[in-house]
């Protein structure tokens, strides 16, 4: 198996299992235990509070775990939005290919009377901060745009529009779930108030992740209940989990130099060899992207039959995200970029690992090109194209 | 060590460590990824789903997984009260002894303009199922009674409350965390609308747990997102997680009768033992109550101390819910029982597991004998009792 949908999720590093383990083994008390066995639980929270802390320029006071990326999304931007609605500032700028963990969370802000822009992420797939900057309203509680698009990998001008949101006291939250332990992430440098991390992106377990809260930012509890995570996250800590985590990042961050730099050369070697199929498109920048993510267009087939096609060759790869498949509608991500349906419909992502080797690039390169030349063979549209019926996009 | 803190947190059962380890290792895929390693993932969590569904009378449908007890509690709440809210019916039943993930949420919704009538929960610690029908009115849109009370264990008359509430066609919302796993529940039998409960309770893992809604019951989401657990709860599944969570409750549900009866007769010679001590109290009905639980209040001690000289004699012990440890007013669940602040203050909860032997039964009794004669000879409080300046009350 070739494993080429790591945006979508990772497989757990020996170290976060080998943690894991141990912890669930040894050190299962509740950490709000006042015995010695909970006391062992809350010293592991604690020390893994201060690691991931330490990891992204923050301070363990600053660091909340939730159950995952989503969790923390919608506790960001919901607190976010309390604290401007107590205000009477009820706008909020963001980007329209953020997550759905944010769109969503922003749709459901609107239903309460908030004004939502959306910015345009224009072709390459990147936010202009002077357009941040032109957006930002005397009514604007919140400016939230994703470090790295989780479809097509573009990475976005973080600090420069941190710095706007800065100047303009306005509070600034990025869902960093794409980014953190994969390109360099640091929360003072980067002029971040909320930040969003999901453990199972880079090689931690599922069902953990945490939410980044500069001092002085008030958050609001999704989750009411005892008092744990200083009160702004009931609910007996995933202490294994969280553990496994702080492993996991650790891990990621201090091996980032080399694997970034070796991703980034089988990404672009990837990338050099689908562009040689015709008809096809890279999507987002084609330098200002995640080292793992290529993200392609192919004219005249569908991303669904491609995958499974895929998958028998032994390749796991997606169309997009996913959370959102199974959905009949084309990516919100490529229609933003400005792909039609048409085209957006035969999307593929391949999110590389750090350990992928150059024969299996190679391997993706050939098998892609053999089912995109198959699937063709009998798609209609290709027919049409083919016959001069429909024009050619890409 | 003696682990006698099983209400707070439990050890990991073998199957529940093995199920999660393999599954880490070898279904790590994201359930929503189309190719076959995701597909495998999908069929774990769907496979878990029924499982956790067959157990307590439910079918998969009616189960969302959450990231534990205190999001189910809150997920629940919050979805009668918005379902109530848009009927105009914003008042609901509660009892004083609720755990605090449904008292808070109930005082958020306070501050929102809903109406709470939180039931006495009289000296035995049961609430009295005539009450919970004269305390419903037309604007009533949930009763919420937890099913066994997570300080004092007494089991709640829940199928009686449950006929009551499919009467006078109110919701009713159950939080189980402390019951499932422990004695029976069956959410068909017991009239159950919503269900709360969380896999650590009963030798899974943290950071998993499900809310049961019946069919037809609608949901608001407390986490917005993707589209996973048919759009009622966002976040890529912790299928690891969620699978050890329905293999722990399969083994729990299968060996109750003998774990039950087993731990029954322990904590009724626990209650004997402690009985001697002088000046000593049962919290809470002496047979209705969990068979794990043992709960009392000791004149003229506090609680912490006690605590801690226990763990120096290798006991873990807590003196009320471990989500409120640390917090220096005394416990909500014993001053709604009717125990005074001094009394209230030198409490123990010592909730057994079923693996606990006479002999360290034998060995508890010793040492909480100990301890609080020790405790008592340079306590202020018991030093006025015994010179008659205060009158003893227990």
């Amino acid at each position: 198996m070739i494993y080429a949908d790591n945006a979508a999720t990772t497989k757990m590093s020996d170290l976060a299992l080998d943690t894991m383990f141990s912890i669930m083994k040894e050190g299962w008390g509740n950490p709000s235990s006042l015995y010695s066995h909970g006391q062992k639980a809350k010293e592991i929270l604690e020390k893994a509070r201060e690691d991931v802390a330490g990891l992204i320029g923050a301070t363990p006071r600053e660091i909340v775990f939730t159950s995952g990326g989503s969790e923390a999304d919608n506790q960001a931007i919901r607190s976010a939005a309390e604290a401007g609605r107590a205000k009477g500032k009820m706008h909020i700028v963001s980007s329209a290919f953020e997550h759905h963990a944010v769109l969503h969370t922003l749709e459901a802000l609107k239903k309460e009377g908030f004004k939502i822009t959306l910015l345009d992420v224009h072709e390459n797939g990147i936010v202009d901060p002077s357009e941040v900057m032109e957006a930002i309203r005397d009514d604007t509680c919140l400016v939230t745009i994703m470090y790295a698009n989780n479809e097509i990998g573009t990475v976005q001008p973080i600090r420069e529009i941190g710095a706007i949101c800065r100047a303009r006291k306005v509070l600034f939250h990025t869902d960093a779930v794409q980014a953190i332990g994969h390109i360099p992430v640091n929360v003072v440098d980067d002029n971040i108030d909320l930040l969003s991390a999901s453990a199972h992106k880079f090689h931690g377990p599922k069902g953990t992740g945490f939410l980044y809260a500069k001092k002085g930012v008030k958050l609001t509890n999704l989750i009411e209940g005892g008092a744990q995570e200083r009160g702004k996250r009931a609910g007996t800590e995933n202490v294994p989990g969280i553990a496994a985590m702080a492993a996991a990042l650790k891990e990621s961050i201090s091996s980032m130099p080399e694997n970034a730099a070796h991703m980034a050369i089988m990404r672009d070697r990837l990338i050099r060899g689908l562009k040689q199929i015709p008809h096809s498109a890279l999507n987002g920048d084609e330098t200002k992207r995640l080292p793992g993510n290529v993200n392609f267009c192919f004219e005249g087939i569908e991303g669904e039959s491609l995958l499974l096609l895929l998958d028998d060759k032994g390749i796991c790869a997606s169309s997009g995200s996913a959370c959102t498949s199974g959905s009949l509608d084309p990516s919100h991500v490529l229609l933003a970029i400005g792909r039609v349906h048409d085209v957006a419909h035969g999307s593929l992502r391949l999110s590389i690992g750090e350990d992928v080797t150059e024969a299996e690039i190679d391997s993706i390169i050939r098998a892609v090109g053999e089912v995109v030349e198959y699937l063709r063979g009998f798609s209609p549209i290709w027919r049409d194209l083919m016959a001069g019926k429909k024009k050619f996009i890409l």
